[in-house]
């Protein structure tokens, strides 16, 4: 890790104002640095491949006034940073293994703000078996961006792709779809006909991700195709069918939602289109063989995750969403336009 | 790669105004694209490590208006962003193998400002044998912020480190000292004495660096300690010896300068300033055993390399610059504080 503003640092001074970079690296992220870091004191970090493994590199970025609000908990803008990584980290079916970290802090970004994204990184950390490699913490000329570099590693030859699904392939998903979507909504007071806890429910799922990160590091082994709902379900669902040469039926009253996202739909049925197409969501969509069924409802127990199946590949290359009857939902109005 | 605000591509369009990320990644990035990137087609990259090797991992980052400004050739601002990430690995005894990036541009980023900037990458993954792997375009809510992660390799147990170096050693540059820090005050008007050319001179190296990465490759054999200069000479000689718990002694005139650097102190001996203290060279300095003098030279010849010897490390815990005369530096001046 480096900085570049200033050349000063004094391990044993209290920062009261907002320090130079070195100071902030010393103080707010040295903690964090994990092995082969050397204590973000040197220009690079060092990393140790474990022997018949491959590596899988992911790096995402977010913007303050674009993925958050200035007024977000830092804590919880540094744990969607880290996770949104994570993420795709779990849908490949690697294990994380650390990260590198970019942080170009706003000219009005206070110390305090630093060491509240810090102790975000710090919780998700112990949470997820992480740790900090290095990075570069720099000052914008304008609000704050953040980028972040996921490692993780995978056996030889065993990255889970968007390509590998076959017609008759089960689809599943991960956790809830919609809570992500439905949460930005929420903070943007639009959906204030809901109660206050299942507001703060969705808000706080469109803040933190939460993604499967314990099923991921299993899937090689279930899954023929995969890929983390990020752009919304029938978006990322079209990406998998295109990497597949497949088509997909799904049962849009298979799609697993929360309570909280269910007693939305109940009041509002036309909420269903940023369920379908809004993204944010962060779990796992994938594709599986119907032998693997038994093999993936266990893993799901073992790592207390929930899953479930909501349809299937098909050879015509078409992406039809089915009602309770079996009839085609019009998707048109939710924005789909690109399969 | 990924994108997050438009869902819709289209590889035979031509763009006329900014089109959708999808479109940027496909049309821009994708070409540049190396193996185990998927065509910047899925969640993330698969990168295998070479046996009996480690990996050496660098992110730096730059702001629009902080490290270069909106004026300023797009191919110009990329080549610089991928040579200061190439300049840390140089520096520990790496070879480059492949980087992620990450763009928050700006509202007012053209298609032809991404064009140029993506075909500086591609000119400099040619000269420097480096593959773009994967990453994040977004958009930012003020001023471009641009993040690479350099992804390097060194036989395991090699990579050079700060520490390592042991009074005796001979303390050495590759390059020039000097014109980065020159370049920067020459392109705000600040050098106007200067002949047009000295002035280019420096403005295009403050612009793009020419760190040593084929002697870098070598580095690994003949160094006791290193580091890039970006900080500044003394500051980053203050790291080195910081880190390896010796001293230095530095002749001034001994530190290499180019013929524009030279013309700039021979009119302003003030200007030793920006050279002894002024950073963004990105060239290595690095400590070695007297025993190796031979080697460094010849290995310099066989990669096209300047290696300058500068001084020696000490015993005693301080650094000094000395005159031609062997006299102390009064360096208080320079703004070099921290050691």
């Amino acid at each position: 890790m480096s900085g570049s503003d200033d050349n000063v640092s004094d391990p044993n001074s209290v920062p009261t104002s907002v320090p130079g970079e070195f100071s902030i690296i010393e103080n707010l992220f040295a903690p964090l640095a994990g092995e082969g870091a050397f204590a973000l004191q040197d220009d690079a970090a060092l990393f140790t491949p474990t022997p018949g493994q491959q590596l899988v590199l992911t790096k995402d970025a977010i913007a303050e006034g674009r993925h958050y609000l200035a007024g977000d908990p830092p804590g919880d803008v540094a744990r969607k940073l880290l996770r949104v990584n994570l993420s795709d980290l779990a849908a490949k079916g690697a294990t994380p293994r650390g990260y590198l970290l970019s942080c170009a802090w706003s000219e009005t970004t206070s110390y305090e703000w630093m060491a509240a994204f810090a102790a975000g990184l710090a919780a998700d950390q112990k949470q997820f078996g992480v740790e900090l490699l290095g990075g570069d913490t720099i000052k914008a000329a304008g609000p704050s961006v953040f980028s972040l570099t996921a490692i993780g590693d995978v056996a030889a030859g065993k990255m889970v792709l968007r390509s590998g699904a076959r017609p008759g392939d089960d689809l599943w998903v991960t956790g809830t779809i919609g809570d992500g979507a439905l949460g930005l909504l929420a903070a943007r007071g639009e959906l204030d006909f809901l109660s206050a806890s299942d507001k703060d429910y969705l808000v706080q799922r469109y803040r933190v991700p939460e993604p499967p990160v314990s099923f991921g590091k299993e899937l090689s082994g279930l899954a023929s195709a995969a890929l983390d709902v990020s752009d919304g379900l029938l978006g990322d669902l079209g990406h998998l069918c295109r990497s597949s040469e497949v088509g997909a039926k799904i049962r849009q009253e298979s799609i697993p939602v929360s309570s909280a996202t269910n007693a939305c739909v109940v009041t509002r049925p036309d909420r269903w289109a940023p369920i379908l197409s809004g993204g944010d969501d962060y779990q796992i969509l994938f594709a599986a063989p119907v032998a693997k069924r038994e093999a993936i409802s266990s893993t799901a127990v073992s790592t207390g995750t929930t899953v479930t199946r909501i349809g299937e590949l098909t050879v015509d290359a078409k992406i039809a969403v089915l009602d309770a009857a079996g009839k085609p939902v019009d998707v048109s109005s939710t924005g789909f336009t690109h399969f």
